[in-house]
């Protein structure tokens, strides 16, 4: 697999830049930059620059609205709905985010849902934003179908993340995953780098598992309509299929079905119209439960307890959630992040399009080694 | 396997009566009851009558308090941390759940979380009881450490089962389930049966994939250092282990961390003392997001688009979750509960210890085909 390093700031300037030259103002490109990059840091390489694409293309077709605010349509003290008028993901997220725990610092929960949005990163950037208040947060997002419920060969259901965070000592518990047994982004990934899934990840159009993730990927864009990814736990409910199910409607409840929005299966995929995607936003006080910081010391305590727990190899350490990214985001900011020459491919593209001069942002690079049309074939 | 039919009222009977032979009031013992059948009734056999020998040992050996009042130790008007002062783990639920659908009802989301309880029985209850007023109900609990957690071979975690109920027609939304890949219940019922595990389900003392129930109870019993059930998810983080994992962690902040209680790794096994098992109950009132019954409705219409989904088989249907349950409710009502004859076995144990005519409530039945041992060697 070829790819290309490139340091934290020249990734930053370039998606930056090229923001602003969609049409949004510094101020936003910097908040959609690093919602992006994060993603990057964390070694989430699903939801960093290879997405880029995807966004270029939503806001090239109209269905990201470049200039849209998101609206308050429905609020309580403890609760808000908001229309986000199909635009930036990322931005209407913030600003939902930064609503609920504006609330959540007042009455103690608080619960915002999100309509009429599109793709919004990795739900754990949320999450965060509450954590590094000192908060609990929590994050859902439904997408398009991609989900082969139990029993079913259709997709019906979204990857469905759920992102869960709360400060800790010395790292957060930082929790964030999608429903599905893997993300789209993996198989996306898989298929630029020409790798096989596995046996337990997919189906195709007849129900059958499918290891090809470029067919898969044409079976998620609706074209042979059915088939997709399966829940976390698999195909049966032997080996805990519905609970993968399970959590993913959860997720798909607290986002679609609250906010009176579009669920996964009525996401659109039509030229000019927003995609439809809601999310959910939902912060809880610690303090509501006492004395915050003996409750900050007992996680921190426990998730020491998981680390030290008897290794099943004793070469392979035990994580707890958030700590892989933590680490990972040091080493990236350090030694920069390495893109994949596709995903490259497509930065230069995207150039090419803003009218952006490539050299000076990314290089005088050799990109003939780049799969052929994941600019132009971009699975939505 | 041998089972033995009785009516619900025949099972009814014997349970009350049997609580307030152990010292509970009629209405204590008619609640407990009505936790525990319910689990008959939806068809979750683990969490049934089956469980009834796991209550009267823990009566027994008094780490269940009959007298125990539950308290609460800090309040604010979205939520509230009671302690269970080691009462019997229904009892103090019913009573949290109830303050909490209370608090919802006056500011629209609520949480409380319990420490110092005992098993609660099926978590499902609880959101169930929410979902009856028109609310969204979540409950978790922890439990004695039962899962090994992705890269160890040592439980720390608890089954830790999540649910969720939200109304819906013809069918409310109700999710329960153990964040393992099965529950430790499953287990039970197979080392009764004398049936092997799926290889995907549990690993031994070395952290080996086992398929014997007996051995991996005792690895849970804590008699073999290490050892137990998987994460939904599987083993490795290839098939998401870290998600069931992570599932599980959410479960454990909610009730032990949020309550300031025991995680499940410092559950109590003492002669005389509590388990020290946590629980949280939330509640949301659909109010908060605007016109409630067309967020029913839009939920009705999603679960009728998923159970009308391809099938992959069309010979096997598609569920939405708490479908089976409500089928088997009706069923289990008029047709009544096949109940394992090692389980009516440790009940016929339980008439001779409390002084109550097993063949009035039980009949005159033959259990010499019980699997012996049962009765005397419950595992925590």
């Amino acid at each position: 697999m070829d790819t290309i390093r490139y340091s934290y700031k020249q990734l930053e300037q370039f998606c930056c830049d090229a923001f602003v030259e969609f049409g949004f103002t510094g101020e936003e490109a910097a908040q959609i930059t690093d919602v992006l990059l994060l993603a990057d840091l964390y070694g989430i390489k699903s939801h960093g620059t290879q997405r880029l694409v995807r966004y270029h293309k939503s806001i090239e077709n109209g269905s990201v609205k470049v200039d849209a605010k998101p609206e308050i349509i429905f609020e309580t003290p403890v609760s808000a709905v908001i229309d986000g008028h199909s635009g930036m993901g990322q931005l209407i997220s913030v600003y939902a985010m930064k609503l609920a725990i504006k609330k959540a610092k007042e009455v103690g929960i608080s619960f915002v849902s999100v309509r009429n949005s599109n793709h919004y990163g990795i739900a754990g950037y949320y999450a965060k934003m509450a954590c590094d208040e000192g908060l609990i947060g929590i994050s859902t997002t439904n997408s398009e179908s991609i989900m082969v419920h139990t029993n079913s060969k259709q997709a019906i259901l979204g990857s469905n993340p759920l992102a869960f965070a709360m400060p800790a000592e010395p790292y957060p518990f930082w929790f964030d995953s999608a429903t599905t047994v893997v993300p789209k982004g993996r198989l996306e990934v898989y298929n630029k780098e020409n790798k096989a899934l596995y046996d337990s990840w997919a189906v195709d159009e007849t129900g059958a598992i499918c290891t090809n993730a470029e067919h898969v990927l044409e079976c998620i864009d609706g074209k042979l309509g059915a088939g997709g990814i399966l829940p976390v736990g698999g195909k049966t409910e032997d080996t805990g299929s519905h609970k993968g199910y399970g959590y993913s409607m959860i997720a798909e409840i607290l986002c679609s079905i609250t906010s009176g929005g579009a669920t996964s299966n009525h996401h659109k995929r039509v030229k000019g119209q927003g995609a439809g995607t809601c999310h959910s936003f939902i912060v809880i006080d610690p303090e509501i439960f006492g004395d915050s910081q003996a409750i900050k010391d007992s996680l921190s305590v426990f998730l020491q307890e998981l680390r030290d727990a008897k290794r099943a190899d004793e070469q392979i350490p035990i994580y707890t959630h958030g700590e892989k990214e933590m680490q990972s985001f040091k080493k990236h900011l350090e030694e920069g992040i390495d893109v994949n020459i596709s995903t490259v491919a497509e930065m230069v593209k995207m150039c090419e399009y803003l009218g952006m001069n490539s050299t000076a942002y990314l290089g005088d690079v050799d990109i003939s080694g780049a799969k052929q049309g994941t600019y132009d074939k971009v699975y939505k």
